[in-house]
C-alpha cells in the first residue's frame, strides 16, 4: 500500500488545503508497527491501527463503551449521542471533557436531557439501550425533510480522486473505514476509525460543535449503504450520501422514504444512483474519466484491502 | 461479478459435496433486484441483499434487536447469547423458537440464567447491557486454553481457493460478509450476514446445537481481524482464525495473549501471520499457487467489492 509520504511525492496534493479536518497516518497514538511471518515463512513487519475502548457519560448516566482508534474523542461523543437521538436539537451542550487517562468522555448538557429520563425507565425491560433508542431512530425517516440540492457527476469525479490521493490510515494501514463531509468538489472533514459508525459519528460531532450548514453537503463513506448509515445521513440532514461500497436492500427502502440520493459503487468510472437521481447532474465526459479510472483502479486495490468490512 | 449459475458451469465444484451447510444465493428472501440508473443517466437493475429486524429474546428477558439477513434466526440466536456470554457452559437450552411473523427469536433455558439476574442488577447502572457483557469477554481471553493445531499453507490456499468459488450472496449481490468454520482442506459451514459478527454467531449457534468439536477447526472470516473477531474465535475454542481482510492492534494483542493464530491478508499467493506462527506448516509450492493467485486476484477484485466494510 502507498505510504502517506510517497503519495505526497507523487501527485499535486495542492487540494489538501481546503480540508478543514484531515487524517493524521503519522499521529503514533492511531497505529503501530507488529513483526510477524509471510507466506513463506519470512519475518515481515507491518503496520496495523490501534482499537481502544472509550466510555461514554451523557451527565451522570454511562451510554456505553465504543472502541475507536482514539482521535477526535469529542467530536465523537457528540455525534454518537447526536445519532443515536440521545441528544436533541433542544439540548444544550454545555461541556465535554475527555479524559486520556481513563479514557472515559463526558458530555454534559444544561438540563438532564428527556433521554437520561426514558433510559432508567426503559432499562428495566429492554437488555440494551441502543436497541431501544434505534426505534426512535426510524421517527428521523418518516419525518425527513431534506433539502433540494444537486450532485454534479463531475464534482462525484473530483472527490473520489481527491479523497483517494489524500494521505489516512487506510493507505498506511488499511482495515479502517473512512468518511468525508464534501462541499461540491471539495472535501471538507475527513474521520477515520475501525468502525464506519464511528466514523460518521466523528463528522456529526465536528458538524453540530461548528454549526456546519448540512443542506449544501455531500457525505461521502468508503462503507456499504446500509439502514444505519441512511438514518444517521438523514439525521444529520445531508441530502446526498456516496460509497465506493454497495447497498443493502433496507438501506434502499430508507433512502427512498426519506428522499435520499443514495450513489454507491463508486469506483473510478463507475457507480449506480438508487435513491433521489433527480439531484444527479451528468455534466462529467465520461471519456475523460476512463483514463483516470485506471489510476482509480490501481489505487482502488489498495483502498479496497484497508476497507474490508 | 459473478453469478451462481456461471460460477456452477465454469469450474468443477464437486467439493461443494464437502459442505454441511452453505449460501443459498438463490433464496428470494435474502435479496432484491431494484432498479436505478448509472454513471451515464441509463437505466439498470441491480440485486441487493436484505437486511431485517430480528428481536432476540432469553427466557422473558428482551436481550437486543438485531440486523439480519434473516437466514438460520435459531443459529443466529443460540451464538450470539454464547459469544457474549450470556450463556454459559452449565445453561442447558431447551427450546429455540422463531416466529416469522413478529421477527422475534426466544431461546429458552432449563432455569433462569445468571445473566439474567445480572442483567436486571447492571441495567440500572449502565446504559448498555452489550457494554457490561464485554467486560466479561475479557476474561475468555485471559482463561484460553486453545488446543495444540495445525495450519498447513496448502490447507490455507486449498480452502480460499474453494470459498471463493462457492455460491454465495457475495458473488451476487455483494454487500455482505461470510464466516466458514472448515477443517484442514474443507470447508464445512459457511455463513453469511450483512454484518461479520452475525455471520460468525450463527456459525457458533451451529457448532453449539450440533456438539461440533473446535478443536481441530479453522475459522475463516471475510471480515477484519479485529478484537471483536478474535474474541469470539476464542470463546468458540478455534485454534485458528483467518481473514482476507487486514488486522487491528488490540486483536493482534488479544491473538497473542489467548494463544491464538492469527493469518490475515490472505489473497491470492499472500497472506501475514501475526500471531501463533507456530502452528503453521509451511508445506505448499509458492511457485504452483503464483498461478493459481492470477484468478484469485481477478475473483479478488468483486470479491472485495461485496466485502467492502
Amino acid at each position: 500500500m502507498a505510504s502517506p509520504s510517497r503519495a505526497d511525492e507523487s501527485e499535486d496534493l495542492a487540494f489538501l488545503a481546503d480540508y478543514l479536518v484531515r487524517p493524521d497516518p503519522l499521529d503514533p497514538r492511531l497505529g503501530i508497527t507488529v513483526a510477524g511471518v509471510d507466506q513463506g515463512g519470512a519475518p515481515v513487519e507491518t503496520r496495523v491501527v490501534t482499537e481502544r475502548a472509550l466510555t461514554l457519560y451523557l451527565n451522570a448516566q454511562e451510554i456505553v463503551t465504543m472502541m475507536t482508534i482514539g482521535d477526535h474523542p469529542e467530536h465523537l461523543a457528540v455525534g454518537y449521542l447526536l445519532n443515536q437521538n440521545m441528544l436533541k436539537p433542544d439540548d444544550v451542550v454545555t461541556d465535554v471533557d475527555y479524559d486520556a487517562e481513563l479514557d472515559v468522555v463526558v458530555v454534559r448538557t444544561e438540563r438532564k436531557t428527556n433521554y437520561e429520563d426514558k433510559l432508567r425507565k426503559r432499562t428495566l425491560t429492554s437488555g440494551c439501550a441502543q436497541g431501544t433508542a434505534f426505534g426512535d431512530l426510524m421517527d428521523v425517516i418518516d419525518e425527513a425533510r431534506l433539502p433540494h440540492a444537486e450532485l454534479r457527476t463531475s464534482w462525484l469525479y473530483a472527490l473520489t480522486h481527491k479523497i483517494n490521493r489524500t494521505p489516512s490510515l487506510y493507505l498506511a494501514a488499511g482495515a479502517i473505514h473512512g468518511c468525508v463531509l464534501c462541499e461540491r468538489d471539495r472535501p471538507l472533514v475527513y474521520m477515520e476509525d475501525v468502525g464506519r459508525h464511528n466514523a460518521v459519528d466523528k463528522v456529526a460531532g465536528y458538524m453540530h460543535r461548528h454549526g456546519i450548514d448540512p443542506a449544501d453537503k455531500i457525505f461521502y463513506t468508503t462503507g456499504r449503504l446500509t439502514s444505519e448509515m441512511v438514518i444517521k445521513t438523514v439525521r444529520m440532514g445531508i441530502p446526498v450520501l456516496v460509497s465506493r461500497s454497495g447497498f443493502t436492500a433496507w438501506g434502499v427502502e430508507l433512502a427512498r422514504k426519506a428522499g435520499l440520493t443514495l450513489v454507491g459503487r463508486a469506483r473510478g468510472k463507475r457507480f449506480i444512483v438508487l435513491s433521489g437521481a433527480e439531484r444527479i447532474v451528468f455534466d462529467q465526459d465520461l471519456a475523460y474519466v476512463a483514463e483516470e479510472s485506471a489510476k482509480h483502479r490501481r489505487k482502488g486495490a489498495s483502498d479496497k484491502e484497508g476497507a474490508d468490512d
